[in-house]
């Protein structure tokens, strides 16, 4: 799935009329879907950053790239603005049922998120169960707790019932994270 | 320059050893440099977003990809937060001597920094004209306001001396952007 996702990462930048009700599409179509929901509607300014490229051979007259390889992230995919609070966030799928392995999650985005975290920015993971169908916000704060006092290399399905809080797949818009955390008191 | 100038934005995005000392580079390696400063610092995290590129042919069993095209940012190319605020800038160099032309920034950037102005982020653009090498900020409100309130297509290099805050070079960061907003009520 690694190359088909990045390639819809590199487009899903661009805003273009979009179907909120379309379904069964994976996380990261939800929230590009969500996000589009929120900047049509002016609710918050939230977008998905490019997949970072090196590139290595480009046609200068045809401005076309020849040879390009994909790099990972140094921080997380998405960031933005809610009612003029920084808002930024990783969103990551894991097919295992019961716990979410902490290495999807790059040194280099942990590092990042005790940033953002420090710098009193609103930053949180959304991580999807995909097998069980159920996605879940876990604050910076309590993901940072975990990672800082657990030698684990997963963070249990429990932790994430415990502390998170579960998004319900909503209609308009695909899943109202913003709404989440506000009920929630995350923003 | 356009395109030697994005192969660097696309690297642009890594962390890497910097000597800040580094001079006579342009504007994007200035404004990045500085960036690096302020994130090794500790003082803010503002991150260039990578260049969009729109994928055609991808080597999956490579990772390689083997068609590409650049394509136009439809928002600002730095956001980040600093001391919990949401810091948003687009960075061009003109130059022209007299004025600079607006059609340096397109109608989507233009629509993001209105969002995001009323969105109450700090939103600013940083403009360098080389032939005189005066680097200005000029802050969302300020931009807006000229283009709302103008047919001109281009803002008269006496209007930045007027509403904008001239950047002086320093030497370590390149050129401290946040402490001429701190110092100017632009934070």
């Amino acid at each position: 799935m690694k190359y088909p996702n990045n390639i819809r990462k590199t487009t899903s930048n661009n805003i273009v009329p979009v179907n909120y009700k379309n379904r069964g599409m994976n996380l990261e179509s939800d929230i590009n879907i969500t996000n589009e929901y929120y900047i049509d509607t002016m609710k918050a300014f939230i977008y998905k950053k490019p997949t970072p490229i090196k590139l290595v051979k480009v046609d200068y007259k045809l401005a076309k790239i020849t040879e390009a390889y994909f790099e990972k992230p140094s921080t997380t995919d998405y960031n933005g603005i809610y009612k003029g609070q920084y808002i930024d966030f990783e969103a990551k799928e894991t097919t295992n049922k019961t716990s979410f392995p902490i290495s999807n999650i790059h040194p280099h985005q942990i590092n990042h998120i005790r940033n953002i975290y420090n710098e009193k920015g609103i930053c949180f993971l959304i991580v999807r169960f995909t097998n069980l169908n159920e996605t879940y916000i876990l604050m910076s704060k309590d993901f940072l707790e975990f990672i800082d006092n657990n030698d684990r290399s997963s963070i249990p399905l429990s932790y994430f019932k415990e502390k998170g809080f579960l998004i319900k797949d909503g209609f308009i818009p695909r899943i109202d994270y913003l709404k989440v955390l506000e009920e929630n008191g995350g923003l």
